[in-house]
């Protein structure tokens, strides 16, 4: 009864980001274009350090949501590519504020900013971004699009905030873990896919289904990458596995397999997490509790939750290239953890 | 030929920043208000941190100049109140991330809020109220104040940046410090003067007249800091003397020291400032430079410059207790060296 796979096949079927990298390429040129041009300044140390960033960066999935969702409200200007600019500046400056507060010396697998620039220069370079991601916008002239970025701002750092009190605190549920995520990562996602059913003038409805998909993208976005970090699949992306455990993050893994274990499952989370008293095998002990609680296989099972609300907000929208890769994303976003 | 002088009258008669508080005070209760509002937050820490703060704020000098500059230009309605607390977010926002960059564990004499929460807190709240403060301007709805605001915090990040480059830097000219000055300092004067105009709907000149009072006052006000840093006066204010020293810190007193100095003396400078072996006396035989060569009297000297130039540009204004106060507030941010 055995079926032949053809794994190449096979392959290629998987779910890709491809399709709306493609559709939308010549106007991420004209957003390359915009970043670079917005990181000058005479202190030579700015223009270096967002090279960097930069140089290292990853796939600019949040401004690739603000370009796919202008072409999905068939926006015809050319302001989606500054304002997409000014997402990716926010992401980046959170990205630097971030590696600073979690101490993280490697980011996409390479060395993170704060570790060749030095702390300092990553807090001030971050606050610089912010601020020229104002500028753009007030360049742009939309209030509109003002007061949806600068709540998301405001949103994320409650966001990092909140997740800066429940780390290493086994006691943290689930709940609290989804506002976190919420905050710190989905909010941009649900604000960048704003902006272009807002530039577009489009009826209140799509700016609302657009706002839906980004924001439970975003959830299902960032579960997956918290189960990553316990994942083997991790390795082959150039990332290290168990960073999260060894800052005693508590992400949806550590709080299911935390909730399902025993007394003496308990005391081995609170020991690494909480006291973060970790020697050789605990991270291979977690994995262990992890698997025995399906705590990964779970959280993916939520991450598919929130793709699927994702995937029906998007049905308002007629059938259309950029729809097809706006679902694709999802299952890319989803399929990534395997 | 004595001339008795009565040291209680001397007193009384020296400059101060009183005035300008009466006349603003209601204003500032105002001001006060909308502080406390918008740093609630459902994430504890956040108002906790954002409390100890107001608890130990300082004089809210640059509130004040908005209340002021807005009273200078006639301006009848509300909206001075909410963007003076604009102004006061992003300065404290700064502060916070200054802190963090700086290691400062004094604050006003005080714990800073990085020694009593953690680095991480601070970066992260001082992103929230700085994301506060944009949210604030995109309810007053005014573009020309979010650019105004928006310029500046840019200007203050590039500033900061390069204060960041030339510590440590004994090589470091009269003109970088000053550009570092104006930057991290005056910028944010500057623009705090300037909304008054604006939201009045003043002729350009006035606008430009506030923006240089606010310009040169800043300049002088962190010369004379800088001097402060030197200076015994510094350890009645609650202040410690020496801590711009021990950074390495690059302030003018230093500049003139150092330029002024023979080879001996740049040695030291160079062991002290650049490689930060520093030992017992090494403070003292500092100030001993700074005496023999004018060092801290001519920054003085040097504040005294823009302080003029700040009383020019009031120059247009008609005669009234704000001008008056404003007059007698460049007096008074000189004045403070001795």
């Amino acid at each position: 009864m055995g079926v032949v796979v053809n794994l190449d096949e096979g392959r290629s079927k998987k779910p890709s980001v491809d399709r709306l990298i493609e559709l939308v390429e010549n106007d991420m040129k004209g957003v390359n274009d915009v970043i670079v041009r917005h990181m000058q300044s005479p202190v030579t140390l700015i223009p270096q350090l967002a090279g960097h960033l930069v140089a290292s960066g990853g796939k600019r999935l949040r401004p690739m949501l603000t370009l796919g969702s202008a072409r999905l409200c068939s926006y015809s200007g050319d302001r989606h590519i500054a304002l997409a600019a000014c997402v990716e500046f926010i992401h980046t400056a959170t990205l630097l504020h971030d590696d600073v507060v979690d101490e993280s010396n490697l980011r996409r697998g390479e060395a993170s900013a704060n570790a060749l620039f030095g702390n300092q220069a990553s807090v001030l370079v971050g606050d610089f971004l912010f601020s020229r991601a104002f500028e753009l916008m007030v360049e742009d002239g939309s209030l509109e699009v003002l007061k949806i970025l600068s709540h998301a701002s405001s949103v994320i750092a409650e966001g990092e905030v909140l997740q800066l009190m429940t780390t290493n605190d086994t006691e943290t549920g689930e709940d609290t873990y989804l506002e976190v995520i919420k905050s710190k990562t989905a909010q941009l996602f649900a604000a960048a896919c704003r902006i272009g059913p807002v530039i577009a003038e489009r009826p209140r409805s799509e700016e609302e289904a657009l706002e839906s998909f980004g924001l439970n993208l975003g959830i299902a976005f960032q579960l997956i990458d918290d189960v990553l970090d316990y994942s083997a699949k991790q390795t082959t992306l150039g990332k290290t596995i168990g960073d999260d455990f060894k800052e005693g993050k508590i992400s949806l893994p550590v709080i299911l397999a935390f909730r399902r274990g025993d007394e003496a499952d308990r005391k081995f989370w609170r020991r690494t997490m909480e006291d973060l008293e970790q020697g050789d095998g605990d991270l291979q002990h977690a994995l262990e509790l992890m698997t025995k609680h399906n705590a990964l296989s779970d959280s993916v099972d939520r991450a598919r939750h929130y793709g699927a609300i994702a995937r029906d907000a998007l049905g308002i929208f007629d059938d259309s290239p950029t729809k097809t890769a706006f679902n694709e994303l999802i299952e890319f976003c989803i399929d990534r953890a395997y």
